[in-house]
């Protein structure tokens, strides 16, 4: 087990995909790691985050995030347990989550691992999600970005993904008065409406956004959280009610496009009727981290929050996870479990 | 006199616009008014304001204004002396400013006139334009809804229009490190950089926003003033700095178009670069006049702001002075005089 753990099965950007990603843009390597030096640890991976923001990352170009370095590992979210230590604070078999990405092992100084507790019933990989930047950005885009109000009228989309399940449980839990969104199937929708306490929900594939969006909430939004960017946009943008607040989370409609897509064609009601759209990353946000810690668990260990997770078996399907993911092929969030020796 | 102002010559609309307005949306009435009750006034209007904002009332549809009502007065800024008072807190002979709009002549209860100060050297349409609702608007986009801070550099398109002429004055004035600005025209961004202290400008007719943006703030902005949209809000969202933030005042770009225009192709920069755009309207804002019109009176009156008017001669002419203006026909602001006979 000691000798396993010091090697390390890593995947690595070796091309900036044009459009969709292929396995030919990443590469598979094998890491022996040196001996750990004082006031590190070193980490067995139980789950790997795979992330929309990680395509925008795959380019080029100015962010707040730098973009993934060519012919390095990815890095991102993850959670392993300590399996050797040189550091007093960070002792072996405690759980912790990182940003060390796409390896089965992970090592470095503790300071990089940030220790996360064993909640019983709760899966490690629910410290990616629910427990995780996930849910910690659904909390800032509702709360601190959008500035959801008790009393609102809430509407997500891509509302079954991992941001968009969160997004919903926290607004009703915030106090929303209505909580709508929409998916990209039936099943997704009926989960939306069933499990996640969605009072309404459609599905995208079905008609125009701009026309559904009505039928879910006649009274128009107050609130809308973006994580689809497109048609959903231009669609909240007529919702809105005056003095209306977007938080633009992510834009997956644009993720994979090699072409300029248009904006949406009624900017003009931000003016008339007071609008704001605030962009935002959680980056900028881990401020939030201990407010949202708090509330998160108690509503978890209470069982007012649930969740879900799609499972991809294997390092060797990180890729494929991620471009499933892209795809929507997930509900709740995506995360590749780690195959311990 | 007397006798005279008992009549009051009126433009209304009588047809909603499609794409520019002409002059058969209009007509031109007289009214006999009724004696002044107890606690009006009468006003011999001076100057009538025109604005941009008008075109979107020219609509049907849903507004924080209501649009304008067919066969009625247009309504509007206007200042105007009180020539007869039932009301004690009004004397002949004030100056007052309301919104009763085009008519030679208004009248109605004291508390829809605002008595204006008779400043010396301050023509009386200067409480339409650099001392009215012009100039709070520019001052309550820059530091209320884009949040400009001492240090910023601020882009200002439509810059030689009122509000653009004003805000970046008031930018200035507020601290701004660098005002650069828009125009239609090289006499206007002369003026620009001449009289009005921009530090750069440039004429959007010699090129696309997009190229010449970068050339006066090569740097990156951080606030945006905008009161065109279109290609202007394209070119500031690649422009904008981390944190960047947008005052939509308006969209003139837009004003008279019959067919939806798409927006920005680059909206993605939002969340990448936490921007923020918030749309507006000064009528919920009049809480900071009070705040306006002390700043406004101290750099007026000490020669640290400095404003010009275009003025068209005659009521008759109020149609022809809106759609001038909606042309960039002005510098500074447009504002028609009533002929006194």
């Amino acid at each position: 087990m000691a000798g396993m753990s010091t090697r390390s099965t890593q995947v690595q950007l070796v091309a900036r995909p044009h459009g969709w990603p292929t396995h030919d843009d990443f590469r598979t390597v094998e890491v022996d790691l040196p001996d750990l030096a004082p006031g590190q640890v070193r980490v067995a991976n139980e789950f790997l985050s795979v992330d929309p923001y990680m395509r925008g990352r795959m380019n080029e170009g100015r962010s707040y995030v730098p973009p993934f370095a060519l012919g390095e590992t990815m890095t991102g979210g993850a959670v392993g347990r300590v399996v050797e230590s040189a550091a007093d604070s960070v002792a072996v078999g405690a759980l912790v989550s990182h940003m060390q990405g796409w390896r089965t092992v992970a090592q470095g100084d503790a300071g990089e691992f940030r220790v996360v507790p064993d909640l019983p019933g709760v899966p490690s990989s629910a410290h990616l999600g629910i427990l995780g930047m996930t849910a910690l950005t659904a909390y800032v885009g509702l709360l601190d970005i959008a500035g959801m109000k008790p009393g609102d009228t809430v509407f997500i989309s891509g509302a079954a993904g991992a941001v968009g399940t969160a997004a919903g449980q926290i607004a009703r839990l915030k106090g929303a008065a209505r909580v709508v969104g929409s998916a990209g199937s039936s099943e997704k929708v009926a989960l939306l409406t069933g499990k996640y306490g969605y009072d309404a929900a459609f599905n995208y594939k079905d008609g125009p956004v701009r026309e559904q969006l009505p039928t879910v909430a006649p009274d128009g939004i107050d609130v809308y959280f973006d994580n689809v960017g497109g048609d959903h946009l231009e669609a909240a943008l007529d919702a809105f009610k005056d003095g209306g607040r977007a938080a633009l989370c992510g834009a997956i409609s644009a993720y994979n496009s090699t072409e300029r897509t248009p904006g949406p064609d009624n900017l003009t009601n931000m003016v008339t009727r007071g609008l704001t759209l605030r962009g935002f990353t959680v980056g900028g946000w881990f401020h939030r981290l201990p407010d949202f810690v708090a509330d998160m668990t108690g509503w978890l260990t209470s069982g007012q929050v649930v969740f879900d997770e799609t499972v991809v078996d294997g390092i060797d399907h990180a890729v494929d996870g991620f471009l499933d993911l892209m795809r929507g092929g997930n509900t709740g969030k995506m995360v590749v479990r780690v195959a311990q020796g």
